[in-house]
């Protein structure tokens, strides 16, 4: 019951970032979201998975491994779609 | 040692929404930002907090407490700044 609650909050904070990379990847736009967003949310991240790993609880290494990941890929498209208008220019 | 890691793991996480919520005063633009980010998110974070209850953790409780919070402002503003344009037209 309470693992059953975990993973239904960690899918669910986890799988947020997906319709955001999905909207950055149509709109090929990432002016409206803070770098900051994702630099500082992918290193709390790492430290919840280091947090976890001592708690020797797999929802949170699993949450936040797969939450680093996708915080990533945002600020990669962040820094790649910035960078396009500067080569049109 | 272990609760500082979680601490810190939680005040990045959790602050990572600030600078969003400062840059979407500025702008008063919300237009990339996915509304299922911050609802998704926001609903998972109530789910973590539940999860901190029954496994006793402060930090969980106080990390997704906050972040919950964050979002829903995050939210909030996701539909006023767009409403905006619309009375103007």
């Amino acid at each position: 019951m309470i693992s059953m609650i975990g993973v239904a909050a960690a899918a669910l904070t986890t799988s947020s970032f997906l319709p955001q990379i999905v909207r950055a990847y149509r709109t090929k736009s990432m002016g409206d979201v803070s770098r900051y967003l994702m630099s500082m949310f992918a290193t709390g991240t790492v430290l919840w998975m280091v947090y976890g790993i001592f708690k020797e609880d797999l929802v949170i290494i699993g949450a936040n491994a797969t939450a680093t990941a996708f915080n990533i890929i945002l600020l990669y498209m962040k820094v790649v779609y910035k960078a396009k208008p500067a080569k049109v220019a």
